[in-house]
């Protein structure tokens, strides 16, 4: 069986936040909206999720002063963006109405900094999105490249391709020295300040990429970590966001401004210990489907009305930033199509928990649900014997039997069940014979039957295997693709 | 190779911070001390340290007011007390001087409440050393047992038997209902009371077993955790504690009390899920020398004294509370003989950090050492070949190739070394061959020389396998030693 990375993505799923379109309604309060989105950042990362190291005094104190979501999920264990190859020219049709664009129709700024991702193609830009500034890049900052065959990734000022990763934007991989988190900085800190100078509403897209391998941290953090490089690029980012919420409290606005942090997948343990991350107590991490995969840190904090202190084990989801956004902004959702995310705000604001499943899954495999505190797994997979075999292991130091299988296993008639109450790390399936199991197993049943019923299938836009969506020529003339956005305005 | 279970402990090691003497001197402050020691508590099963279901408000609280140590360890990864059999004579000798007898001649006044467990004969009982008053028993609370060959544990008040667990004490396996908790909590919240009235310090040592299989709860908290009968038994220890501290607080004296929670040992994972607890991110649990065997949760609370909200990575050892227990009683350490333990109040008072190893001991061997952020395994086992074939797993889903063996392996010569900071889970052996590997054995060499070449081993008091220890009568005539104490005052 192929690699997740190689399989189609339901492009809804994997784009979170972004995606899903509605019905719009003049904006009642204009607060400003600041998603922060960590690359391969695990649940277990911060000092306030237990990392051992507790070296997140920022992000800790964030969560003492907002809620802490100890139950919020990714829509897909890996990022569409790292893994969307230079040679693709899929990326977001116009159809998908993304949340900027909503947000742009109803007076904000909306600006992003750091990775993208939904397509290299000049009709696939940011700025065609709904976003009316951009600092980043359309990929993570793999490299370094040669520059005939393959070239360095390239960042972008808006539609300004103004450097490429190793060249113009240094990546030392040997130290592992890079000063972008601090460039996202400023690019954040100056945004903020005009927007306020000017008196609009903004929606503030953070998707920065220092812990995704290859990891990297400024000079004055190198060394800093007891965690070693990882833990460095993760001091760097916690530094980033206290900036960040301070200068929002200075400028006096940060009651009027709603702030949201949380990740794209699980850490990367393929990369670990020295370039990934930790998923604390939880199985395996990134590309599957355990909860080490897909389960997220997670914080909102907005001053004078989300409570401080709080912890909610509200089931959330990435999905949700969406129609929680729309909701700060005082527009309405989208009634003409399905949508998958809830507004999360009677949560946050009235402490309310609202019932609702979460759908793991990998590719297109629906692979498993969680109702309450009940996960039931219609396949398992972790990696191939064939990755186990090169040392590529997405659960490493992990093993349970029947349950982390290096075949793809179905059990869609019988479905692996576990409570994550009393088994956080998915060691102990619930016996079959059990009553526990017949009721739980039914009440999945009834959710999946209603998800599969009221399903819309996007149309995979980065499909690999789908010659249509992949530019060929690329292989020999890579510039012109790659650097594409600069060309055609 | 013997279990560990079977295996001759190092009385002083098992003991903490109840052992070892010192020489006297007049108290210059009375500050009462209450030490509460959980029984099979993991480091992760506190919502501070990153449990998911995030259910010990009241303890985070106290962290929040407190300090917390994320480095603190148990000197054993398994508690004497619970694996000294019925049918053992031996105990703790009149040649060690323990903290109680120490303080009582400082004029404090003395009480246990839960375990013992230093010896079940008359000469043992805990009134002979340094106690004044005691509500426990001499074991945990196993059973049921018959009441011809073996009857069920005794409980006691002071020097009298007043009942048996199962009998007097109930306990319902099938619900898992015992109102010990309360019972204990009452006793402490009374002794406090009377103590305040009497303008006397006091110390109380808290050793409640509610967590240590078979788990209990009262009828108030069964069935209120995410975490099924476990954490049942969690949360009310939580709530215990709670009300403790603000008894403290209600009579005025919180500022004049140094409280310290922590366990025995790791979390008991041949009992998970439902019977035990977790260990977080860390390897393997109770009976091993991993991580997850030996480092504990650990909260210093003083209000007024200890800063609030500190966070200490101190390595530091349930030994130390010895030390500090008699530097807050004005004590000098005793200079007639060797002291592992360190005075942690520098530590919590103002900030230090005290360079000091940690010595991992299973039963006599010196299995591991940890120096800074470095571990090296002399030795690795987790458990036989013989109890993993019979599902006594002290690993379960835990897998690290060459790490948890089921054989004891030697690495004397050429450790396994760790670094826990990049590698809390102990998952990624160093290069032997690395600049790194060799300055960190370097350090850790001679810290173990100077260890050995200062060490007094104690002897042992509760081995098994030693028929001078064993009462082999009372294998027919149980009553007359398990009730012993009652017997002979």
């Amino acid at each position: 069986m192929a690699s997740a990375a190689l399989r189609p993505l339901r492009l809804c799923w994997a784009l979170g936040p972004l995606c899903l379109c509605c019905a719009l309604r003049p904006a009642a309060a204009a607060t400003n909206i600041l998603l922060l989105l960590m690359d391969d950042m695990g649940w277990g990362d911060l000092g306030a999720f237990g990392e051992p190291s507790k070296e997140t005094p920022n992000l800790d104190q964030m969560a003492a002063e907002g809620m802490l979501f100890l139950d919020f999920y990714t829509a897909s264990p890996l990022c569409s963006p790292s893994y969307t190859p230079q040679d693709i020219v899929g990326g977001i049709p116009d159809s998908e109405l993304l949340l900027p664009e909503l947000l742009k129709k109803a007076g904000y700024t909306n600006k992003i900094i750091g990775k993208w991702h939904l397509g290299h193609r000049p009709q696939f830009h940011p700025l065609k999105h709904g976003f009316h500034e951009w600092f980043g890049s359309p990929n993570c900052h793999f490299g370094p490249y040669d520059n005939r065959e393959r070239p360095n990734i390239p960042v972008y000022r808006d539609w300004e391709m103004v450097g490429r990763y190793y060249e113009d934007f240094k990546i030392d991989l040997k130290t592992g020295e890079a000063n972008l988190t601090q460039l996202y900085l400023q690019e954040a800190l100056d945004f903020i300040s005009k927007q306020q100078a000017s008196q609009k509403p903004f929606f503030l897209y953070w998707a920065i990429d220092a812990t995704h391998a290859p990891v990297y941290a400024s000079k004055q953090f190198l060394g800093t970590s007891q965690r070693g490089l990882y833990g460095d690029a993760v001091r760097e980012i916690d530094d980033s966001v206290g900036k960040i919420l301070k200068h929002l409290q200075q400028l006096g606005i940060s009651e009027n401004t709603f702030v949201f942090f949380t990740s794209d997948n699980g850490a990367a343990l393929i990369s670990a210990p020295k370039q990934g991350g930790s998923n604390g107590p939880f199985l395996c991490g990134k590309q599957t489907t355990f909860e080490g995969g897909m389960r997220e840190p997670a914080i909102a904090w907005w001053p004078g009305h989300i409570p401080a202190g709080g912890v909610s084990h509200q089931l959330g989801s990435v999905m949700d930033l969406f129609s929680t956004s729309l909701s700060l902004a005082g527009l309405q959702p989208p009634s003409d199509r399905q949508i998958d995310g809830i507004d999360l705000l009677p949560v946050m604001l009235q402490g309310k928990l609202i019932d609702r499943p979460i759908f793991y899954y990998r590719g297109n495999e629906l692979m498993a649900v969680r109702a309450g505190l009940y996960k039931a797994h219609f396949w398992t997979w972790s990696n191939s014997w064939e990755e186990q075999s090169k040392g590529i292991d997405f659960c490493p130091g992990q093993s349970v039997a029947g349950v982390t299988t290096h075949t793809q296993e179905e059990h869609t008639c019988l479905p692996l069940l576990f409570h994550l109450g009393r088994d956080p790390g998915e060691k102990y399936p619930i016996s079959f014979a059990s009553e526990e199991y017949q009721r739980a197993v039914e009440r999945v049943s009834a959710l999946v039957q209603q998800h599969k019923a009221t399903l819309v299938p996007g149309q995979p836009q980065l499909n690999v295997c789908d010659q249509a969506v992949m530019d060929n020529s690329t292989v020999t003339t890579p510039n012109r693709q790659i650097a594409a956005f600069g060309d055609q305005k």
